[in-house]
């Protein structure tokens, strides 16, 4: 058996609807294992959930290697993100960790497994790749807002640090005080403390809110608009397609025909 | 009188407008009952809403058996899911209930016998059902969220859970708390907790503020396109229906007669 | 001086430009009168502010009988709901009040004074017409909220009156505190204290924060589609009168013509 | 070498896109110098920044200067409001202040700097642009909000200021508080404390929320199909540019073309 029928087979096993099926089930398998992990569950328990885990690890790294090798052309493999992703999850989850510190990060690799759901199943990573391809539009928005977040926790942090630190102490704390404030998260707390110093501060929170409510409008329309125009834009290639047998276009066609037909007979 | 008779008789009734408007005085009538109980009420009035209980369950007995007997095809009525949860209502509300636990259930029956009002007026059903068949659509997006929520949950338990085990003891109760989180309810309070060990938590809430909304808002325009698409095309049906008379086709026919008259004159 | 022309000289005033833009600086004078009286005022400002009001009173007194006197056709003037509204106001507003009880109403009325503003300037008018229209359409869904509503407040009541009666003592109590759940005002403060007693009511929470959500949803959803929907008829109408000079149905005509022509010179 | 020399070359200079980009980057560091600033630093760096504060605002200076000097008609400079901000932010920032109340001034001209970022920048300018284009549309709307604040404030502060003199104490106070119950902070806090006298003003809140919510949506509404017309008219002006070859009065002329050619022949 050769290396081609090989890659051959595993490409068979790759395209296979129950061998992605499989797949999903041990992601949801493991997400349910990390699950268990947090709750109050006995020693005996706890070791079987570790054999599991290290079960997973291991099928995982199988699937993953019938997926490279059943690739026809390596250089695209890890040309699509979600396969370097894949990658990086199982190579780090397959590195025995020792240290108390590295096993934070063993952690958190094992909840991110529940992602590779998203790396599989094609309607999310459709529905993923929309929300990340919304966001470069919406750049200038956000770095609109940034600004307007960065010019409010610059006064805000300059008149308000002695009043209170906690929430004023320096730019940073200042512009996560104000997101508290964008949210209404007890706005009027952080007003009222400053009202009493500066009578007029309220001016400060008011135009904030405004101007990040308004901003935020402009985003959420923004996703609204392009949303509906690729829609319109499909419905419109789709009608062509459908009933586009006479146009405007053939109208034309016929009367230019019509009248050759004219002029041929003088 | 044979039971056809009977049969076309109760159709008749149950078909008339009077009757109908009768059952749904009826149910707004025991939704009353229900709302005049959970008010302190002296012992003689309450006697009397026992038995007026009693009528409004003799009643709904009896219309649901007009109905089923004055349907035409027996098989059809339990198609119906409205017919269904009709006649489990009124089974369940017939059962007499000694038991104290058991009795709970019987207020419960009775409360949801106030949705029947749903099933009875054909608008209210038209909208629930819009609003049951708007929810597959948003399947992948509820998925997605779920995703995120589990994840986020899984990190916050695994990290949080000695800050504060009440917020986030165990996989569930962290998905609670970040549902809470993402209502903005107090969730600076919650924040600012684990800003005190982990310094830089804030991350872990910003990040799940942004990709919920985010998500959130692909779902209510996800709603707006689908609703706005069916208006749509409801639309353009019945204005092909109202002014179809002249269509591009019926030019390029017009034109194709034109083009057959002067070939005829050849 | 005979009445027809008193009456056409009072239509002429009524019509008069000056004399609306002179009605509308009064109205905002007697705004401004009303939120003086609510600060702290030396006992001579306070006299003359009576005066004033006094004043006002007498003024809106003989602006409504000029708009009455100048109307042609005295029986369309209380159809307009306007109207009638301003001539409440006037009214009761004319009444000397003694009784410490009616005083409070007396300020009411001189506060709603400031709605004539409505009443006076037509964007204003109409913008409110357009907000009332609205609401009919949305009828069913007020009424399917209003169901929802009163089904959890009717289990509300009768599980968690012994938790805490302030927040569930009877059906309208408990509905006041669902629509806070619903404007996500210390919810969780609500929740957690019932969840002590039934560990499961945060299932009842968050079926009610999704059906009210979903349900407004709906409501915002079909106010942009009816918005929108009046806007395109617009837009279709207003482009139809604009370049309607040919139509398909005018092209219909012309080869119409000239099939007439090639038949006539058979 | 001549001024009309000078000005030229500063136009290159100042049309130059790497100058631009050098503009763009010492506002960035700017932004950063203001933000250092609110940190704790120690005094010797303090000393680095103030110096390098210096250094921006000459910088600043000499910018303003040669895009003054560029401009070919020294006119239409002033007419543009961004130039106009610009200069206004350069010429504060140069005067020195000594006084301790002024400092305060001159702190607040820094932190506007960082809005040149916005008069830089082409895309950021077009958006506030938008935004500011988008609100007299909206202006209608807002004066009926806010006579609906004044009136519910009017009511609210002569009723509750017994209750409660810090958040009903006089007319703005109570518009203010009333903000705060539109973002329902805490609203349920303030509802319950007049409930306890006034049993009904349940009423009072409810209404006001379901007012300006219902005031809020349509200004959103009008937003979002302002903005979706004026992307329609964008839309129908591209596609007429880009597919105007055959269009129906195109047809209209070719069928008289048709029958001037069949008159002709008679």
């Amino acid at each position: 058996m050769n290396i081609t029928t090989i890659q051959s087979n595993f490409f068979k096993i790759r395209s296979n609807k129950a061998f992605e099926l499989f797949v999903v089930a041990v992601i949801l398998f493991s997400a349910l294992v990390i699950g268990a992990k947090t709750y109050d569950i006995p020693a005996h328990v706890l070791s079987i959930i570790v054999w599991l885990d290290r079960a997973i690890t291991a099928f995982f790294f199988i699937e993953l290697s019938i997926r490279f090798i059943g690739e026809p052309n390596k250089r695209t493999f890890f040309k699509n993100p979600w396969n370097v992703f894949d990658t990086l999850i199982v190579v780090v989850s397959v590195i025995p960790i020792q240290d108390s510190e590295m096993a934070l990060i063993g952690r958190l690799i094992r909840i991110f497994r529940v992602l590779r759901m998203v790396s599989i199943v094609p309607e999310l990573r459709l529905l993923l790749n929309s929300l990340i391809k919304a966001l470069p539009q919406l750049g200038y928005v956000i770095l609109l807002m940034f600004i307007i977040f960065y010019i409010y926790a610059a006064i805000g942090s300059s008149f308000f640090v002695e009043i209170n630190p906690v929430l004023w102490g320096d730019i940073s704390i200042a512009m996560l005080t104000l997101f508290r404030v964008m949210t209404f998260e007890d706005w009027t707390d952080v007003m009222y403390e400053t009202m009493e110093i500066y009578p007029f501060s309220w001016i400060f929170y008011l135009t904030f809110i405004f101007l990040t409510t308004f901003a935020f409008l402009n985003m959420v329309i923004g996703i609204v608009v392009n949303v509906m125009e690729n829609e319109h834009a499909e419905e419109a290639k789709e009608k062509a397609i459908a009933d586009g047998d006479i146009t405007i276009e053939d109208l034309s066609r016929q009367i230019a025909e019509l009248k050759q037909l004219i002029e041929q007979r003088k």
